[in-house]
Order: C-alpha cells, then structure tokens, then sequence
C-alpha cells in the first residue's frame, strides 16, 4: 500500500479501496473462499461484532471520541465490514457508484423530503 | 444527486457518498436517528437482509448475473449497508481512507503473506 | 402438530419443539440444506429480521403489546430465529439443557452476582 | 440453579428456562438494560458470533464434534442466542409454545408438504 499522509477521503477514490482488497486476498490465494455466499455471511458476522460495541451503551460522539480503546475497536470493526464488503463488490464487479446512485434514487421516491420533513422516520 | 454517466469508482471520492448521505439525512431531519447505537443496529439488519439472498445458495458470479431480480437485490442491499456505513461515518467523523488503512496493515501483519501464501486461511 | 390449548411453555420440554422441526425439515427432504454451516448463517438473517423490527423504535412493552402487526411480526420473528436454533440442535445432536447449564454457570462466575448486584453491567 | 444430571430435553419445560434467565437477569439488577430493543441487537450480535465460527467452514457434525474447542464455542453461542431470546420472552411475556405453533402452522402452509416434498428449497 503507497500509504502517504494526504491521501484522504477527498482524494481517494473506490478504485483504491478495490484494488487494495483485491490484491491482499490475491496475495494470501483467498479468491476461493471469498465466494458471494461466503461474502455475505461475513459481512453479517462483522456487523454483529460492530453492533455488539454499542450494545446497551447510547454513547454520543463526544463519549466514543475520549475512550480510546472504543474509538480504535469501533473505527477497526468499520474497516472490517467495508473490507468484506469491496472484496464481495470486486466478486460481482460491481460499481459501487453504481448501485449506491441507483439505491438512493429508489430511497429519495420512498421518503420524499417533502412529505420526510419532519422528523417522522415511518410512513403512517 | 449530480448524477452524470462519466463518474463511477474510478474518480468517485469517499466524500462524495458521505455528502450525499449528510444530505439525505439532513433534508428529513433524520440526525437524530442516526445515532452511533441506531446505526451499528441498522448496519446489522441491511447485513442480514444481504445475507438472506444467498442462504441456501451457493451462486457463482455468473448465475448471479443471469438473475436479473436477484442482481439487482444484492445489488440494493450492499448499498444499504455502505450507506449506513457512510452514515456512522459522518456521525464519527472518521476517515474512512485513514481506519480502511489502519486496518489493513493490521490484516497484514496478522495474516501475513510469507505464512499465507498457499490459501489456508487460519493459523493452525 | 397435536396442538391442544392446554400445551404450553409450563409443560412443554424442549424434545417437543425438536421433533416438530425434525419432522418439518424431513418431511420436505430438506437436511441436505440444514448443515451447520447454513444454519448459523440462518439464525443471523432471522436475528437481523428480529432487530429490524425495533429499529430506531424503543418501545415498551405496552406499546407493543397494543401495535397488533408489530407484536405478531416479533412473535413470528422469535419463532424463526428458535426454529433454525433447535434446527441447529438437531444437526448437531445436542442437549439444551445441558449447555444452557454450561453457559450459565460461566456466566454466573464472570458476572458474580455479589460484584454486579447495582445494575452496572460491564467490569471497570 | 438446581441442576441435577437427570434433567435434560425430555424432560424439562420452556419455564424451567424463563425462570433461570429471569433470576439472572433480576439478581444483577439488569432489567432496565434488558428493553425489548435492547434484546433484540443482542440476539443478532450473538448470532453473529455464532455464525462467525463456522465463517469459510463448512464443517460436518463428526469434524464439529472431533474438535472440542470449536465444539464448546457452538455450544456456548447456541446458548448465548438462545439466554437473550428467553430474556426477550420474558420482557414481553410469550409463551413460546404457542408462538412457535403459529409460525409453524403459516410455515406449513408456506411451504405444502405436496409441493415441497423432492428437496427443492424455494418456489419457482
């Protein structure tokens, strides 16, 4: 990884993220058991272990940001997820821009800001 | 959405998405929602809804491909997922470039590629 | 299923829910698809349909209670999720009973009612 | 818990299980933690845990039972899952006998013994 200081999420693009991935399973001879099927579960697996650092704990931004240890686990379990997920997106090349545009369209028609104004979150 | 055919993974930045998300959330006053604890939850369930389309079903690239209903539903649920991501993202104010990286060298060292390199996956 | 009214959780063992899903799964030829590996990626997608249904909502008991839909929607949810539990049981030939006994004596010395007696949950 | 070996699926009731989360629970003063919201993210996490086990694994019962390590962990996460799904009864007050009846009457219906009887898995 050409890791320098001013890359960042301004400049960094998905491809990045991609071939990053790509290439550390490549590396290891994982391509046979990152499958969709396999992909999936993991994802799941790795968003339980980010859900389970807030379990019973509604902590504010500020609370999460002073304790170190829970910002480092919080900020990894992140990383995790997004990692499985490009790894499954490089499976189906996919284009993330893609299908994140496509969804959004769809989510914009389901909760129209006029009618998602304010503050309700379900339809009647 | 400036959404225009010649953007995609290749020039699309990360905060490009988190833009998007800020704004979505914040035309339908949906911030305070979108709290740490909600979001890890809300991460958990869209990963379990992606899960649930390849349950039972080892599909290769090329049978999910053929799928047009199942394509575009794997299709909509990873994007479910990265938009909360990207939501929990802005809650924090992380990086996403910057704990992606974290991550992965910790990922390197831990599986590092002189050990695995002839794909076993666990250390024995 | 000899469903009588007077059948429940009083007197009901757990052999009971193990048959019915025994029976359910082969009367379907359906044990090719209930190995373990499946069955815990089962439970996860059943589990993430659960915690969907109280997303961004923090009701009481009564609140449930009196939403008909969301009360019937749970129950079937806490259904699915045990099924695939007892499923899962069934693949694997073991006893509940015995290794809830097991987890909870564990439980029991990790958390030692005589240090978490004030309602804190988690060790300092 | 009075535990005594001749205890086991045959004979002991869903109370039996209510009864001894309920103490647990009650002893460490760890009600208020224990809201239906609350239960139903912890649910998912722990199957989480419990699907991560057999994550790249597809493990058959005997390989599963030659492996104590692994063995013990699936037996203490099928436990885990199901504590915090009794806990969740408990919180609303089902009976678990009779919700899981009614899943699996709309499951029979679901899915006919008629139609589903050759090993296929999903309608066409």
């Amino acid at each position: 990884m050409n890791d320098t200081n001013n890359f960042n999420d301004q400049n960094v693009s998905i491809s990045f993220f991609k071939e990053e991935v790509k290439k550390f399973v490549e590396e290891r001879n994982w391509s046979k058991y990152h499958t969709p099927k396999n992909l999936v579960q993991a994802i799941n697996c790795e968003a339980g272990e980010l859900s389970q650092l807030l379990l019973f704990k509604d902590y504010s931004k500020e609370e999460i940001m002073k304790n170190e240890t829970l910002f480092t686990s919080i900020s990894d379990e992140i990383a995790d997820v997004f990692i499985y997920l490009i790894s499954l997106i490089n499976a189906l090349d996919l284009d993330l821009r893609h299908i994140f545009t496509k969804k959004m369209e769809k989510n914009k028609k389901k909760y129209s800001s006029k009618e998602f104004n304010n503050g309700i979150y379900y339809k009647k």
